[in-house]
């Protein structure tokens, strides 16, 4: 059976790596959160590596940890993602750029504003992570003594979304007509004030901002919830998803997929992404014993802080070179304790090993060969599991050379992934269309 | 009397210039506001001419203006100020970077963090013009029917100035160790929780940021009011006045730095810098004709809705080529008025040329020769007038190009600005000393 589909690749991005340990690895940049020429680095490598986008994670406080875990970790602190990327859009000319952004602690003007202006910016380049921030301690950064309900942050986050778009649709792609004869700058038939009123949000418009390049910058979706899912299939472009299996990757994507067509939305015009580790060996030993070798970076203070929280238990007094003991059960998510307790029965690992998993990184792995990594990802691919990943690297700058020098190559020559850019645009690079002015296309152009 | 003080000069910038009629003049490039290139060019001049810094205006609202005026202006739209200048940080190296930002409509552990960024990209060279936003339009898109009222702006103001001070000093500047060896990565007792409780702000902090380049980027202050100036006086690096005659400004020295002097901070730790447009000719008379002939590309349809505004009474019927009769006194400001009707007067303009000044730029302007100027400047300098000034430039890029090319050498020969930047930061550019952290400076330094 040929394979036409092509795998979207995008690179999901701490400054230092998302793995706690990766700043102590050898060769590794522990000062990249604030140093621009790394940030570089990552980006211009992964454009020449044709990469559909560089996805920029972000939190709105320092990590609720002990400090004695929190010391030990890079992850504090990095520049902030519209800043970053505004300054990445520089230096590169075709990669896409997506920030995270909550609809909990913004305004939907400001967030607007700044995404068109980064799409104006980059050319057509920028994408919105659209979250409604889990973070409990962000609540407190932003004068709320309680963090808003689960189900409540989404109904806000979807009017949210409403108002954003909205905006970005306030002038019609071709309102700026700059007539200097007559001194005609802009054709107010061309203008529409969006006077939104509604149960979170009250906004007016229009943006000052004219039309995005993409038409409506990339919204990217993370929630896995039901209400997660909904809001995707209802308004998102792409899905950042974090599945740990195949079997549980081709689930959500048929469900998701499933909600696609009950909306009578093509199922292509919503790209599926889950995130994916990955560490490349010469040889499938090689690539094992890198992994190995990198959580032993991951401080017992973080491993044991880590481990303690996701089973709802202070592991501190156990020996931490023996099996972990019966836990009783508590009142910690049970569906993180249950994949921890999995994770030390099916791998043997001792506490200290199994706290450094959890401390470091325990989600989706692909750990091998150039070949092993592509016959996975192609897998994926043909059984629907995904439309491609997010790739998150376990150490920088070197866990990224090596996708770019051996994994990408050899999804090219499977013709699973581009050679080169198609398109301009983010959209371009996802196969999305660009979205019509739905204000007035219909009505000035029909 | 030997001058041993120098200016200081920023470029008070939007895109196609801050005047209506600008976009129409002979040259101008009127697609500047998502023109990266242009803006490009812009702050790669200034910064040849060893300008303090490049300011960007902002509005968060198309500004409120009968439509018939609106679509003659070239202001409704541009990029907005974080991404602009993040990206522009890349293709300087020295010059500084104003963005502005407000009090009223955002939050502070977002301007807090994303100047902070900024300084960090830029090495060194942020500064916010703090605002409390007059325009009433901006509530509208913020979910607010009724604007915020003035003394009730500058205190939630005051409060968040202090938030953001408070939270750029959540680490020492040496809190970063980095220790790949014992995996320390931060010293977590230079970590301070700012917890801060006020009657408008509530925020928990720590910021994730590191401590900014500048200790903490350079705060320029815009109010005139009595609420104004005593904030910047306490407050702010810099001040951006309109000061409309020399004895106006020496006024407002004498104030600002006097209360600099009530509150023991050093009279140079402010700098005070009022807006002035420049128009540069090889004669006196050439740069008067530029200057009128500016004035004819302010469509009637603008003069006369900004005229009628500034008057606080309808002028669309008079004889636009006759004198202003008189106009009955109104509820519009009496201060806009009584100017308005003294322009009238003293320069014994038409109905239309007035309109044509006030809806294009009304206030503090220097016309003539590289020497008339620099004579003016230096007036201003040596009769504390001011310490510099907010360059505007009629027209881009040719109005910019004159005061670069014939005005920077004139006053470089006098001695009256710098050669060849000294420092590397914006505080360095406007000779302020880098702050301590307050909360650690003392205690583990002493």
């Amino acid at each position: 059976m040929p394979q036409s589909r092509q795998l979207h690749l995008g690179a999901f991005m701490r400054p230092v790596s998302l793995h706690t340990g990766a700043w102590r690895y050898p060769g590794a940049w522990p000062d990249a959160n604030f140093n621009f020429a790394h940030l570089k680095y990552f980006v211009q490598r992964l454009e020449s590596a044709c990469f559909d986008a560089f996805f920029m994670a972000d939190h709105l406080a320092v990590l609720n940890m002990p400090i004695n875990a929190l010391k030990r970790s890079q992850t504090p602190t990095s520049f902030e993602p519209f800043t970053l990327l505004s300054a990445l859009s520089v230096v590169t000319e075709r990669i896409g750029l997506v920030a995270t952004a909550s609809t909990t602690f913004d305004e939907p003007y400001h967030i607007a504003r700044r995404f068109a202006s980064l799409d104006h910016l980059s050319g057509g380049r920028a994408g919105w992570n659209l979250v409604t921030t889990s973070n409990p301690d962000a609540a407190l950064n932003f004068g709320r003594d309680d963090h808003m309900e689960h189900d409540e942050r989404y109904r806000r986050a979807r009017e949210f979304y409403d108002v954003v778009r909205g905006l970005w649709d306030s002038w019609d792609d071709d309102a700026f007509v700059r007539d200097t004869q007559s001194g005609l700058f802009f054709d107010p038939d061309k203008l529409h004030v969006l006077d939104h009123k509604g149960p979170y949000l009250s906004v007016r418009g229009p943006l000052n901002i004219a039309r995005p390049i993409q038409g409506r910058p990339v919204v990217v979706q993370a929630g896995s919830s039901e209400a997660g899912k909904q809001i995707a299939a209802e308004t998102a472009d792409a899905v950042f998803t974090a599945q740990s299996t195949l079997a549980a990757g081709k689930r959500f994507y048929a469900d998701v997929k499933g909600r696609l067509d009950r909306l009578g939305r093509p199922r292509d015009h919503l790209k599926i992404l889950p995130g994916a580790f990955i560490v490349v060996g010469d040889s499938r030993e090689q690539a094992q014993e890198k992994r190995a070798f990198l959580d032993t970076f991951v401080h017992d203070d973080s491993g044991i802080a880590s481990l303690s929280i996701a089973l709802g238990h202070d592991v501190s007094g156990f020996d931490l070179d023996g099996p972990l003991p019966e836990i009783p059960e508590t009142n910690a998510s049970q569906s993180a304790r249950q994949r921890v307790l999995e994770l030390a029965r099916d791998k043997g690992l001792t506490i200290r090993q199994l706290a450094q998993r959890v401390g470091g990184y325990s989600g989706l792995e692909m750990v091998g060969t150039p070949a092993d990594i592509a016959d996975q990802m192609e897998q994926w691919l043909v059984e629907e599991g995904s439309d491609g990943f997010n790739v998150m690297f376990p150490y920088l700058p070197a866990g990224l050379d090596d996708v770019v020098d051996k994994v990408v190559p050899e999804l090219q020559r499977r013709g699973l992934f581009r050679r080169a850019y198609t398109g301009t645009t983010l959209r371009d690079h996802l196969g999305l269309p660009r979205p019509d002015n739905p204000f007035f296309s219909k009505a000035v152009r029909a």
